[in-house]
């Protein structure tokens, strides 16, 4: 491998995704080259420590023998077939399987290649579905702020963050935005004298908006269980019963956007079920094939099938790789690995340690709080503790993105450090990861943050070189 | 396999794309289980010729142990990983590849999960692209009437057919259509005394459009090669030239949707190639992989990158799955495969003969016409060849749907009938298909072809029993 010439070749030919592609004028792109359970391994050899799954979506680690295997024999036997009009046995076995897994009566399975197509199709379901049972009028779909659902337009839309929407506009029409439950910097919160105030406040934000919009031009409702950006927003106890019965109560359907909380990472194999409420639709993506192969699903309620089940009805959508049959053994395989090697008990049961080891980070003074569930944290770091001072952007953009985030990756740990709510460092390993790999990570963990609280008490000393990395 | 258990398990959990399932309530879902070289089997053993390439895109035929082996090898190495801020080598090497195949300084490759996704990314390229060079007004696109670009809300929105669209709207706002270039049933043509003249005409519809919405709001054209939905739609001699003026003359990007026309369709890696236009960005997808892993890309020139290598820029894209290290290494396989079994010379060789083949269908007096390229074909059934008098919705549903659809399947042929425009069938077989397999759809075809030429007799003759199956 002439590692001179790939530098080159990426630099010439590869347009990376959410990349500052004017980094590599100056400096290397880190190439991974393989892995190995819960470790990559990159052109220099050197080794690093998975903290996020590749995106949220190795949950079995890497090196499958078993995925190469079970995606081997199905692409020599059928690797590509659509499922428009024809099915395969791949495709009706994993619909079959996700229908017993999903809770209630989300019996319905409409594949697709990864979670935002899931997101689009949920949305457009819900469109057609109230306009098929003869309420046109609902259109619209409400979410929360910062929360992330996809990049294609649809999906983009109901993203709550500007910034990366902004420079896209128009939009697709009819995407409203609500509080999320983010305890820590709440607007809520100073209002509520406990949680039972706080859930009820926040489900109430999404009451007044369906409201304040029309019942009857609101078609649904996305949240993930646990919402990913602003890092890992709990739901305080009791607001998805509230979410539920506000959507009962105006005819609005529940979305619930698990395309990183489905497949274990909470410890179930769905968020909705550890979280306890039903929703009228799931979409999933990443952890269904452990990343092996793209793929997404929309798995649906029975009644929301009912009207397409018509003689010459149809729901008018769909797409090439949608249930792709080496994506379908892909799925399947891990389906089997998370059973054969108790892939939700180990999360489950190594959740307490996991909360006490990121607990110790608490200890250092911007660290502002620690929180999340499963194999899932999100770690707030702060000017001041005492305050929950705020970094401005200047100073975020010096601690976070140049000296944390390449510190970190230097020290071996990939994890994900994001500015799009208040500064957060994320969690999130393959869920085959146990004590040992729980313990490393947070060790490098608190040694880097360690580091960082120097540059911010010279920052806090007014020493503006310490803004340069 | 418990074929009758697989059965009932399909009609109660699969969600098939664009399906009337409610026909699978008086039917067996078809259930495709295995293929080789051109072929495929359903669970009764029965064997039908591929004649869509699964859906325009097994290009290199089915039951391939080539790619088997370079996906397990690249599963077992490193089976996910993002290209958010990392490469690994196989998207590097394969991005390489496809920049050095494109035409021109269509340089740069962004990844994506399949042609909508490349159609989105295409289109929110364009409007940060202006963004960031200072004209953010444009934003619109100019496509054409029954043109199918994808089905997520961007793709849906640029789709030139209301039959898909109507139910979802709103959606996202800047997308107008022209005419398109079917020379059939145009509206131009009638105008134009020879073909000169009618590729200016279907230009200049292009050129209208843009004045008519205003030039500093418009941001890209989107055009295929040869229009897939209306059945094969050719460009004019010269119609892309004057495309590519148009576009120049008014700061508007070029975009040419290759989802099906790239990777040998047309007997060469780009469809822009056969008929010699530079695009500012190609959209690929399907063959890019042989669909052997859900793949596609934005190709761009140079200069749309330009804005986007200052240190600070970013992008605002990208997926999880873009760029997926089993896709890269299936794409590259197929590309591997292309070369040494010579497919774009094995379309080019057989061109003549499968056009002499499709022309003997003229013969019958329902085919108006037989057109397209390469290896991608339409065949437009009309009710009186001599007026192109067109059948009613009924009669395209009684001919087309419950006749010609089943029977073509009875007697084993894969392929598409189609009424988004006027009713066609099409072709698009493995790119390794040789003179016997071209002989063998087409002398389905004509059998299948001739039994409708009797019900449309039926149907004239005003025996209304004629029109059910």
């Amino acid at each position: 491998m002439d590692t001179k010439q790939m530098q080159q070749d990426a630099k010439d030919h590869l347009w990376m995704h959410f990349t500052r592609m004017g980094t590599y004028k100056k400096q290397d792109v880190p190439v991974i080259t393989h892995g190995e359970g819960c470790y990559v391994y990159d052109t220099n050899g050197k080794k690093y420590i998975d903290g996020l799954a590749g995106l949220f979506t190795s949950q079995l680690g890497h090196g499958r023998k078993d995925i190469a295997k079970a995606i081997a024999e199905q692409t020599e036997k059928l690797g590509f077939f659509p499922i428009w009009s024809y099915a395969h046995p791949g495709a009706i076995e994993l619909a079959k399987r996700i229908a017993d897994y999903a809770p209630g009566d989300l019996n319905r399975v409409f594949f697709t290649s990864g979670g935002g197509e899931a997101v689009e199709a949920a949305w457009k379901l819900a469109r057609q579905y109230f306009a098929e049972i003869g309420e046109p009028g609902r259109y619209k779909v409400i979410a929360r702020n910062l929360a992330y659902h996809g990049t294609s337009f649809g999906a983009l839309s109901i993203n709550g963050g500007a910034t990366i929407k902004g420079v896209f506009e128009p939009l697709v029409p009819g995407a409203r935005h609500v509080e999320n439950t983010g305890l820590y910097r709440s607007r809520h919160a100073v209002n509520c004298d406990n949680m039972e105030e706080f859930a009820e406040e926040c489900a109430l934000d999404i009451e007044r908006a369906i409201e304040f919009e029309g019942p009857d031009t609101v078609a649904a409702v996305f949240l993930e269980p646990i919402q990913n950006v602003g890092g890992c927003l709990l739901p305080p106890e009791g607001y998805f019963k509230r979410i539920r019965e506000i959507c009962d109560k105006y005819g609005v359907l529940l979305v619930s956007d698990e395309v990183i909380c489905a497949f274990g990472r909470l410890g179930y194999m769905f968020g909705c079920e550890r979280f306890e409420y039903m929703p009228d639709i799931i979409t999933c993506a990443k952890g269904i094939t452990s990343g092996f192969v793209p793929m997404g699903a929309m798995i649906t309620r029975d009644f929301l099938m009912e009207p397409f089940l018509d003689d010459d009805k149809i729901f008018l959508h769909g797409s090439t790789f949608g249930g792709h049959p080496v994506a379908c053994a892909a799925a399947l395989a891990t389906l089997d690995a998370f059973e054969k090697e108790n892939i939700l008990e180990n999360v489950r049961n190594n959740e307490a340690l996991f909360k006490s080891e990121l607990n110790k980070l608490t200890e250092l003074p911007i660290v502002g709080e620690v929180r999340g569930a499963g194999y899932f944290y999100g770690i707030e770091l702060v000017k001041d503790k005492a305050t929950k001072q705020m970094f401005t952007e200047a100073e975020s953009e010096a601690i976070l993105f140049k000296f944390l985030s390449p510190r970190l990756y230097e020290e071996g740990l990939m994890c994900r450090t994001d500015d799009r709510g208040e500064p957060v460092v994320q969690l999130s390993p393959p869920l085959t990861a146990g004590p040992d790999e729980i313990r490393e990570m947070v060790d490098i963990l608190y040694r880097v943050i360690s580091e960082a609280v120097e540059k911010v008490e010279a920052l806090k000393a007014k020493k503006p070189e310490a803004l340069s990395a």
